[in-house]
């Protein structure tokens, strides 16, 4: 299982971070997705086998966040 | 220019309204997006040609809200 943690920008409320929290589990890959909205931190965990950081990325982008460059 | 109402579930914040008018606004071929946090309406104006309606909803569904049926 890989781990990634990531700076997410533009989550408002707690409806934005359970939003993307269900968006990240509903990608095929995805084991577990944890956002906490006051740091706007992401940890993911996933398969690479399935799915990679730069899928991850589009689909946070595609929720209409945006990932800070790390 | 076609024309689709919409009524999304999910919003529960002006951020979340915003993002989804952004999200649809994105979208190739569509032209604007209304987006009403209140009355959980969304207005969508959008070329046919290079968008439909199923396409529309899918973009919704990917930011992690649901549409109501019609």
């Amino acid at each position: 299982m890989s781990h990634i943690q990531l700076t997410v920008e533009g989550m408002t409320c707690t409806g934005c971070s359970n939003r993307l929290k269900r968006v990240l589990e509903g990608e095929d890959g995805v084991q577990s997705a944890d956002v906490v909205l006051e740091t706007k931190q992401v940890s993911v965990d996933f398969d690479s086998a399935v799915i990679d950081r730069a899928a991850i990325e589009t689909a946070i982008a595609d929720a209409g966040f945006s990932v800070a460059a790390g």
